[in-house]
């Protein structure tokens, strides 16, 4: 497992900002952080309130039995008369917790509990944090697969590479629902929105680009795939040793599979060999770069330090060099925030009765979050806000439909 | 697995109830039933809303990071600033679903979902329902040992005996939290409860009587034991194939068990033997009963025929022979109903942070049931009403107490 991140000791919340620029999230005190996690952040609620003994009758026995009893009868009722056809599992094995790395499932606990927050207020969408404390990959899918009943879809968070992707790969395979690491797909589809956006600001086609991807964990790898798929010209992946090439004899088989699709020039280095003459950097390994090398990328640039809450360079500096620029935080314009894809694609998933989530539905989520920014598109603009209530919507409604061509939906 | 319950076909929740003396509750329709069942009768609420980036830097990134390190450091404080400690996990495999039998986890989520509805109802606590595609005792067991991290404590709901008092067992052996199977000590805590109300109304007391408990699945089991914990003279069980006594050759490990501290007078037979001179008849097991034996119990007798929908005979012909009948039914005076017991027993747990739950805590949640009936008792008064909101919190106050004397509170 790779620990990239800093510790989360140097997360400026409170004290001053990183600059006085565009801070629009004034400082949190870590009393105000932790008042706001007493008791945990969740909570159970009845659809219906239970007021009378025809109430209990209803809702309880006897009443129930003869909903348990037609769903018996007709599997296909559970998708009307329980909640699990729109319940999200939140789960995670604590592996890879923000920049916190593998600190156990317990502690992720209030990261999966957030994550439900922000499924219901922007998706409005149910779902339960389930923390595992085994980190065994065939283990975390068995136990999936006998909760299965329970819910509709899973969203993986915060799972180490290269685990995640035999996880992932390996829960499609066995549940027949809805499965997405967000860490990989929903930093991909809102990354994807981001550079559609800056291109559209700078006049220009995703398909003409070169594209660094500096990182080749969970977001890296996905990021590569669906930019690849979205039409952009080439993508050059560099991990911790340099640019992922055919000539490396230390790739793991997620790396290997990236030398198929990737690096077309068939560049070998670092950081200095990619860069130069890129359209594109991508930060995703929470490694610093020199800013000079950002001066040898080809003219009008778009750089994107998604690293929290370090950005690979601070945007002012970015800005000098490049056309374009967006990190991951809240106190600089264009932050791209995972929350502006997975809440619309898990309910337009739900809402679809889809089996599965497939690129398409991606890509049409990407599109559809690249659709509510385009009426209002600047330099600092490139994306919506992570607030902004007509993103998940609009999301939604694209997954659903890309489900329905896809021929995946229920 | 045991099936003795007759088929929900004959729950009269349409047309005319049972007699029309006591009816307290009006017909229910079919419509109405599934009406209320329509998308589930649960959701989950964030505690605090997301309005502002300020809100959410507090409950996601980066505020949660320094919640997650707190706890990454000091696995205590998950106690505080997670909901697991206040979470109950409602847990079925669907072996043993009401009346219905083996229907699949899938068809007993919408009673699951009920009993989170009754939680959170009376007991202000949160649950959410966990039902499992394996019948498996040890995966079962391994499955939420894996998800522990995840919850509080564990509700056993509608699993098959004698597989329910194997998995308790080795659950309580495996988690350091409490686990309570409620079909047995949930039935068992409000049976002595309301046996000790009618006593009041009797001026009797439970030590001298003699207890005939027909069935010996989970319900019975759990009864006949807590009622010679609270001291009953003597109790005798029957199972479909009479009274369970050491002669018998084709006992199951429960039942010989049973033995060893029941039907201390050595009879043998059927109901007949069992019933004469007998203070109380326990009704567990669905089979109908012969009126005609209920003449032949000592004077004063009490008449529990607890069997849902159907009681093992109709109360106003128990009436004709006994001081005291109950049934479990709403639409008759006196219903014994675990929601008297269970919000309680686990809010009073959660509140001491107890790692288990022990006799004493069962014993002292029937005491409390008592002294809320205590006031206003009458032979057709000997328990309170379900809907009685003084209940759930006069159980949890006596289970945390009887947790601390008993020194398992946290």
């Amino acid at each position: 497992m790779t620990q990239t991140h800093p510790p989360a000791s140097v997360i400026p919340t409170t004290g001053t900002p990183m600059t006085d620029q565009a801070s629009t999230v004034a400082a949190v005190t870590d009393a105000e952080i932790f008042a706001g996690h007493e008791g945990g952040k969740l909570s159970v609620a009845a659809t219906r309130p239970i007021s009378d003994p025809r109430d209990l009758s209803i809702a309880y026995t006897p009443g129930v039995a003869k909903v348990s009893r037609a769903i018996a009868e007709d599997a296909a009722k559970a998708k009307r008369y329980t909640w699990a056809d729109r319940l999200v599992a939140v789960v995670s094995d604590g592996t890879a917790v923000l920049g916190l790395g593998d600190i156990g499932a317990s502690a992720s606990l209030p990261v999966m509990e957030g994550k439900s927050v922000l499924f219901k207020t922007f998706g409005g969408l149910d779902s339960i944090p389930l923390v595992l404390d085994t980190t065994d990959v065939d283990e975390i899918v068995e136990t999936l697969v006998r909760l299965r009943p329970s819910f509709g879809a899973v969203n993986l968070e915060d799972i180490s590479a290269p685990r995640c992707f035999e996880l992932e790969d390996k829960l499609k395979e066995a549940l027949d629902c809805p499965v997405m690491h967000d860490d990989q797909h929903g930093t991909a589809i809102v990354t994807l929105a981001a550079l559609r956006g800056a291109n559209l600001v700078l006049g220009r086609d995703i398909a003409g680009e070169r594209v660094v991807v500096s990182g080749a964990g969970a977001a890296g790898v996905a990021c590569a795939k669906i930019l690849l798929a979205a039409g952009v010209a080439d993508v050059t992946v560099l991990d911790s040793r340099g640019i992922v090439h055919a000539g490396r004899d230390d790739l793991n088989p997620i790396k290997r599979q990236l030398v198929e699709t990737t690096n077309k020039a068939g560049l070998t280095g670092g950081l200095a060999e990619a860069l130069r003459g890129a359209d594109v950097f991508l930060g995703l390994s929470g490694a610093t770069i020199d800013p000079s090398l950002l001066s040898t990328m080809a003219d009008d640039s778009i750089v994107f330090a998604l690293s929290n809450p370090d950005p690979e360079v601070h945007p002012a500096v970015a800005a000098q060099h490049a056309a374009i620029v967006a990190t991951g935080r809240s106190d600089f314009p264009n932050q791209i925030n995972n929350v502006l894809a997975f809440p619309g694609v898990f309910r337009g998933a739900l809402d679809a009765g889809a089996r599965a989530i497939t690129e398409n539905m991606k890509l049409a989520a990407a599109e559809a979050i690249v659709a509510v920014a385009s009426d209002d598109l600047g330099p600092d603009r490139i994306v919506p806000s992570p607030l902004d209530p007509r993103v998940a919507p609009e999301v939604a409604a694209a997954v659903a439909k890309a489900a329905e061509q896809d021929g995946v939906a229920g």
